[in-house]
């Protein structure tokens, strides 16, 4: 029986550091099992793994990362959000991904919820309350369709009304709630040169004109559910704005709201090639007493790959929560100094995540290249993490130059988003 | 003005976690520009440092690791030998690699103070005390002159003669005491398949027969004093032994010893790379706001690496710190459990360390290729890492794919040493 | 417009170097629009691109490698068979390993032909006659499949039968006959250390007790017709026997044949990386005149890895061609002379395809994450040439650093395989 | 004793293809001994091998480029050049560096003789006829020191005056005339926007205000003699102007002469690499039979990446003889079918070359770390292929995702160099 890669710090992404991400952790043991023997089926079929859901509502996963005060877990910590998603990405890697959308959303809404504006505290609170009774799965659209750029204009009644397309909706089809970044257009004529405003709406599924399209096809991640929501001049209550009319100001301090959104996403592929990795060592421990020299290396190589992957996921994850949780220094400054190290993680993890489910076929030889086989799928899978927010590879390039040359840039992805209908990339 | 790349972690191999870690390096904080300032020349000529280590002498930093009760300083965590060597190791790798011997020398003859029996516990307290007062460098005579094994024979009146020759004797050109693994031999003949006993006998640098020979003439780490010791027929006490005839039991429980006796190490490539880095990122900086393509994934590339490698490094030292401290779980198991990391992060920091100096030539332009510019020293330097003990790649390789596949091997990486002479390599 | 890669030169894969070779490539040029329209629709449902092979048996493409006195079309460089191969690779690559088995068949049957044993010689002019006619789709079956070894027994009237069961025996919808490697047993006792006697059975489709498996399904190369093929108690006629009871002398001789079976293949995956490459800097340069840093340098290192792996495949299949046509030497020393720089070429070009087609998807971004999109094909098949006979990945380490060493070892895939079954990679 | 790679197709870089080759590399294998004896102690002192040049004179050797017509040697093949100085690289990369420098000028002015102006026909056939007596050795001079740039002005009286010096000038210590690139200034005001002409003077070495400055201490390449020549006020008349004041017209036709000038350098950098396997894998053999896995893998991937790196060499230097050959094309489009391919193969031939280096450190351990082991050499002289002209790494990348993007950028490494002092790299 090989032994398990030891890495028994802090650091290894196994272990929670808050007594709610063991109880987290604890929730999701039950609902393994089953989310891994399902994931085949589901991948093949492009099915979201409805039942594993309604299993989380019940049992609270989907309340995870709402305050305890507010009927949640309470679990507040980014290294805890991403230990529980490797756990289930290790099972099933599009249920994690799908799982993060609410994860992430609990985590954002609880930051407006304690030191956001009046109006989006409000808000929060009441969309928390409802991810605590297991009422509400809370999608975020951020990347416009190709074809449009989604925009939110007055309706000349003191309410507004939505129109676009939003693509790469994780969690859609069971999704209650979508809150959407969105240009905000004031009926006046563009000024040469202005910045659009920022806005964020928040609609309900059953919003008049909404359309959730079961559009994905992806290479992997199949089962994620990640679809385009339409939007055809949809109503929207002023009281819905989570954010309404910011100036795009380059400000780094969103920066921190991003890294918070999206960092948790390294769990994600640490658990792939967690997975790979056991599933090639498991067989070729069974093989023989004797590895050829190739299978030697490979398997050592992992071994140090999976290690250095999971420090560093690990440290940026850490780092991400001690620097957000230190409200008194500039905002610019902390956004920046959750964003670095998060970049330098994600193109540590992305590219040593695809070279350890590579070398774990290598390993297995052809029977890994069966569709049946989990490590196709975890190949097919591990590939989505290039594709991530907040920043591609070229995007995590630019911003990482940029930061280290001190060269002025604009690093939001968000507002760069929405200003140009996206290349389809 | 370029950031720094921004890791404000607690793994960031900057920031020492105790009181006597920061100490340390507030210490060496006031030696480090007249390090960097005589880096080219000593490397030109193959110098040793003496002048460095005189005031490292006078300082107290020589007694670092020396527990306090003994008049040291006290630093008894390996993250933060190795925060205080990445510093050293920016200005000059080689000072570092010679400094590194008295750092772990302290840590190991700590242990057998506190832990060791009674014989091996007097002797220590001897050489740390010696340490304390800034009278004792003490060296460590670990791999054999391929001409040769090192062996302990008795002299036939109670004593010990010592005979054979070490490669790779760091911090020699001024050790007053050399701690050297050899076979002992009891006069019987050999059997069969019987390993030899290790023994351990410390010899001071007057001892009749004893010889520190200048040969070092290195690729890198010129000026690191990496001599080999020759022993003709030295006269050694009972009472100067460490350890006297243990056998060879393929025990696993010395792996932790060896990782705390290398681990440090890592801080030193983690300098090396940080040095390369911050040269090569300034340089650019001044150059020009509008980087090539090239330069500008280099860059990132860089950045992303250093970062990898550096929580990677803090990720194994925190690790050994923590598992180090833990003397009630199964000396074996305690044993892999550091060995595992370490060897993990060792590859992962070689490997990073030579991308990002060879980068960082190619970032700088022609200009590096000059043997005056302090990067063609690193990038001789950096190569070092790779020959480090207790595992060359190649024998890293089959530790780690024997640990994970579930294998029995000897991973003993000094008995297997000494029982044969080396191959040059 | 982008410019094509320009190397033009008689290693760059795309101008065959004999007239032969020229005819085939002008008859595919009229296929491929209608390949690479079917390609993704045959993908997804794993479905043999029947009507693709139906004009190429009218068009006489499968009689390509048939000798011009059998009446087909002559083509007899493994250079130019990779041409051929990597033109319907960049529109199809299931539809090019297909082809590839008909291809290989006419080579090494007209090599039968020529320098065979007299049953040998008749055998083969009858199946290259009938491949000349359109009447004959030869496959191959090495690879046993894990629950069995295939095994040929004598029937006790001067006849034999074969039961086993084949993997991997790509265009077997079409297939017309098969060409097997099996174990003779002569039904004497086996003796202890006796290796199995080598034979190669050739049976028609409609032999007794043969089936064809629909069992594909693959991560990739869907469309390629790769099946099992079960034999249960076939009778085959000693007339049918291209090889009977070869010893297996470990003799690199047989290395020969094993290169011209598969190094055509070489050219598929020159195809698969060229198409990928044509996709993403076809979209790249329609989107800006101004490139990010990470975009220039993947296109970069995108060029100059087609250039590499086009010369260095080219160089292999040339020298191939050399080797092959001289039958004075060492025949021993000739199977070396052309297995090892086919190795060389298979290690370069599989890492290098894979890295281009991975770079590829990085630098057209999320859209090439879709599986209705040909990069996501392209990344699924790509990965088939890890595990193409004759070496895995772990074989080919062995065989290359056996010959650099001079270690002897036996280096014969097909009777290494038939003694043993396989452990399903 | 391990086998040689096996290589034998034409494009193995060992076997030139025309039989003036030929005879080069018989004269050649006359002093390879002498060569590599020497290469240590020429290295470890920086000192020119001046009895191998002067060997190399009386041989005929630095008259091998010279046209048989004029009294040399003929070789006129690039390939048969590389070929040539592979074969000493192996040996001294040192030496081959410095005598490309001879061959380059043997093949350059060979053009202007046959296809120049009727003044530089007249000039190159003197210095050509003088190469062919053994009396002549001509460096040239492209890259300006950082701290001025090389100027050429009118003296009023129909001469000319050169101020300005150059860097990076090897096999300076035997020149006897120097080809200098430099700007011309017609002593007209500078008008806005215009770029300067550019010259080609040739300079003997005794001309007033030259001087030779013994400058070079580089990282590795130390016995190349690649020094500075500094020009003050240097006299040059009108019949010594190889060129005169061309437009810089951004004309991609000079990438055919800068493609001749350097794509030779390939050849060494072959050499290096080879020289590496070749230590590494005889001290291996000679180990053990029973390699580790690392060992395995690491010899393996070696002989793979040697067998690339000279199969992409070989077909970048025959393209290269291919196109330079036909003089019927658009000039500009010959400049990029030589350039592109050239640059295609730098890239692979530099990190391959590196990487085989690297991984023979590995292979043979810390004995390679020793300043007296080859290896430790081949480690220093291999870098300097990154740096060498036309195009360093970013320079690379700007001109193929150009090319490949169909982008309009100035190519011309010599005008844009000249236009504006280096950045010392």
């Amino acid at each position: 029986m090989p032994a398990e890669a030891a890495i028994p710090t802090a650091t290894d992404l196994r272990t929670p550091v808050t007594p709610q991400g063991r109880a987290l952790l604890d929730l999701l043991d039950g609902h393994l099992e089953e989310i891994r023997a399902g994931a085949e089926e589901n991948d093949r079929a492009a099915a979201f793994p409805f039942d594993t859901f309604e299993s989380f509502r019940k049992d609270g996963v989907l309340a995870a990362t709402v305050p305890a005060e507010l009927g949640g877990l309470g679990v507040s910590r980014l290294y805890d959000v991403a230990v529980a998603l490797r756990a289930v990405a290790a099972a099933d890697a599009s249920t994690a991904l799908a799982l993060h959308v609410q994860f992430s959303r609990g985590l954002t809404l609880a930051y407006e919820w304690r030191h956001g504006t009046d109006r989006a505290g409000v808000l929060a609170e009441r969309l928390l309350r409802l991810m605590a009774a297991g009422e509400a799965a809370v999608c975020g659209g951020v990347k416009d369709h190709f074809s449009t750029a989604t925009t939110l204009t007055p309706d000349g009644s003191g309410g507004w009304r939505l129109s676009g397309r939003k693509m790469l909706v994780s969690m859609a089809p069971i999704a209650t709630h979508f809150v959407v970044h969105a240009q905000l257009r004031d009926g006046e004529p563009e000024q040469d040169g202005r910045q659009p405003l920022v806005s964020v709406p928040v609609l309900s599924r059953d919003t008049p004109g909404l359309s959730v399209l079961d559009s994905w096809d992806g290479l992997g991640m199949r089962a994620s559910g990640t679809f385009d929501v339409a939007f055809d001049d949809c109503p929207v209550a002023t009281e819905d704005l989570l954010l309404a009319g910011a100036e795009d100001t380059r400000d780094d301090a969103v920066l921190a709201g991003q890294t918070v959104s999206s960092i948790g996403m390294l769990g994600i592929y640490a658990g792939v090639a967690q997975a790979a990795r056991d599933i090639a060592v498991g067989r070729i421990a069974r093989r023989s007493a004797d590895p050829s020299g190739a299978t030697s290396t490979l398997v050592a190589e992992t071994e140090a790959r999976l290690y250095a992957l999971q420090a560093t996921a690990g440290a940026a994850l850490a780092n991400a929560d001690l620097v957000s949780a230190d409200l008194d220094v500039d905002p610019g400054a902390r956004g920046r100094r959750m964003m670095v190290p998060f970049q330098c993680a994600k193109m540590t993890v992305n590219q040593l995540a695809l070279d350890i489910v590579n070398d774990c076929l290598t390993l297995v030889g052809g029977a890994a290249y069966s569709a049946a086989d989990p490590l196709s799928r975890l190949y097919r899978d591990v590939r989505a993490g290039w594709f991530m927010q907040p920043y591609t590879y070229p995007d995590g390039v630019d911003f990482l130059s940029g930061q280290a040359l001190g060269l002025d840039r604009n690093n939001d992805y968000v507002s760069g988003r929405i200003g140009r209908p996206s290349d389809g990339g």
